[in-house]
């Protein structure tokens, strides 16, 4: 059995079949939006920041998981980009991408598919924290493949993975990859700025990135070892760091789309961000003062991201039909199906306001759960659609 | 663009290809595995805990959307199912099940999709909590359209969504759909289950929602009215009820895989779960003691049921590549592919036991959620796949 993932649902009983040029009020819900205008607006701040920085930008494509979304941060061509998996590498490869950097530690049993992709003339990047990884992946990769690449993965600010940039794995990864010619340079994530409040600590953050990487950079070659690649980036650092000094590359995913957790360390405003879930009113709540709404976790995703903010977004801000946020309105629980929305401060919702079948918008906590939950974009301008963006998932 | 989803994994350079046989330590990772023989007892136990109740047992397909692994609770035959969404119902209908509950309310605007299924012979029963809703319904469905019947929901814990057994509005959409031959009766589920701890609460809330409905039901009757179905369920309440008198049919659908929060309500025991997430050891973070897994939470969900529970599994607890539970190691944090597994009191990991490329199983909080990250089952015996099962999402 085979089910396959078109711009229309498959099968012979079709339902929510949608085209460019639909009127979003005669869409099926729930359903994936991307505000046209508002993602230019995000992609263009993007450009405006490095430009003139001489840094190479990478967009991260595990947040979007879209060609055509890729596409278009490069006014519809390809360009170099950063993965999560190695499907992500496999299908961009196949839209045209072919500089790839799949930024999650490399283990020696994917390096069959990494060259799979080198031998079709994709330049991979691959990344790895330990020497003894180091070792036995430089002896699978076959000499004069130039088409892979290995980098050190720096561990900035304690975030998650990687060398010291002041220790001596650095070092030993560099000699062992370099000796084999495989030795690409080094990359950084700082996550930690994902707990960040505001601009001057966000720029704070990517100082620390920055000159964590920079160290790291100037260490190896200190040693006598080549370090061409300095690889940074997070939507918070890319956006805010003062100064790129002596990066090579600056990656980012999420900018592109913006979420409320970006909005809660102040990385964006709400209204800034382009992605959200159009849904029906099924139900009402009275005893509650909720309404029911058909977007559940299923289509807003588990992420709570926002739990531990300032602001407590519950599943996702509640908006009109039209993007316009309805101030204070939340999705204050989910089930799989269901999502019950009501006012923060408690107010109960007048039914009267959200008939039955009426339509809203749920921005999401974080870009990148909301998006896995879908497989298309319907990519919306001035109250219709503009175009249909198949996405993916797995690995 | 159209991206199939097969057994293998789409495009030119496939990875990822899997099939019968093949044995677990040759699968690439993350991957969804279902243990036969775990399976098989969760499936025999809600037959034991129904066998000589007379009522008909209604799985509910939203956990598995799958229909290989729907047919394994009917001997691979097909049988009476509940669907959460309409996708959920026209792929099955596809697959040869045709007698189905949505069990979400309905609007009019999803009514064409629904008499497209009734049209090709389903049986579909929908339902709706809302006189008004009821009325603009019925005026949708031809007369004479047998295959199509409609439940009133009833709230009988204050969980979500439904009418007050005792109210006035039960009465009014019976009238209403009856007066069109359309009235079926009453559906109820007591998602107030989840919070409850042991046999005896699960057991007490199963007869509060047996005796809510079978009252909905007697009210309806003595006013005149038909109420042939009456549908109760939820996976703890089906199997802790000690009496299902006066309903017709039952429904759950967790229970053929189980979980972590199934497990801290003592519903079953953590070794009970069928579902897991294979994973590679990718890292180590010597600092906090931990092991980085290429399980983040894009493979396990975002879901925290367990947080509010006795025991918080973080994102899932962790098992051997054979899945036996490893003493109080659980899934601590996750990144989008990063899952950061450690001893719960706090004792570092040894890296030497847990080698970079080991394989390890992750038990889900929630399987419902968990699935839903995934394409596919594999359905493993004694250390071997013994079947691929497509899975979809979506709606």
């Amino acid at each position: 059995m085979t089910f396959c993932l078109s711009e229309n649902s498959p099968g012979p009983i079709t339902s929510g079949a949608v085209a460019a040029g639909m009127p979003i009020a005669a869409l099926p819900t729930p359903m994936l939006l991307i505000d046209k205008d508002k993602m230019a607006a995000n992609i263009a701040r993007m450009r405006a920041q490095l430009a003139g920085t001489g840094v190479i930008f990478r967009p991260h494509v595990k947040t979007a998981k879209a060609p055509d979304a890729i596409r278009a941060l490069f006014d519809g061509a390809t360009g170099p980009i950063t993965v999560s998996t190695l499907k992500e590498a496999r299908l961009f490869a196949e839209a045209g991408f072919d500089d790839i950097v799949y930024a999650v530690g490399i283990v020696p049993a994917r390096i069959p598919d990494v060259l799979a992709l080198a031998d079709r003339g994709v330049a991979m990047r691959i990344i790895l924290d330990e020497p003894g990884v180091a070792a036995e992946v430089a002896a699978l990769v076959p000499a004069g493949q130039a088409n892979i690449g290995i980098l050190a993965e720096v561990d900035c600010d304690g975030h998650r993975s990687g060398v010291d940039p002041d220790g001596d794995a650095l070092l030993r990864i560099g000699e062992t990859l370099a000796a084999r010619g495989l030795f690409a340079g080094v990359l950084t994530h700082a996550g930690g700025s994902y707990q960040c409040a505001g601009a001057n600590a966000i720029a704070g953050h990517a100082e620390l990135e920055r000159a964590g990487l920079a160290r790291a950079g100037e260490r190896l070659r200190a040693a006598g070892l080549p370090c061409p690649v300095l690889s940074m980036g997070s939507t918070p650092t890319a956006l805010f760091a003062r100064s790129y000094a002596g990066m090579t590359e600056v990656r980012a995913g999420v900018y592109m789309f913006q979420d409320l957790v970006m909005a809660g360390i102040g990385v964006c405003a709400p209204g800034d961000i382009a992605l959200s879930v159009l849904c029906s009113v099924i139900g009402y709540r009275p005893a509650a003062g909720q309404i029911v709404l058909d977007a559940g976790w299923m289509a807003l995703s588990r992420d709570r991201g926002t739990a531990a903010q300032a602001v407590d977004q519950g599943y996702g801000l509640v908006a009109d039909e039209n993007g316009a946020i309805i101030d204070g309105m939340i999705v204050m629980g989910a089930n799989q199906e269901h999502g019950l929305a009501g006012y923060r401060d408690g107010a109960p919702v007048d039914p009267a306001r959200f008939p039955i079948g009426s339509r809203l918008r749920v921005l999401p906590n974080h870009a990148c759960a909301t998006g896995a939950q879908h497989d298309r974009y319907l990519l919306v301008d001035g109250g219709h659609v503009d175009a249909v963006w198949p996405r993916f998932s797995g690995w």
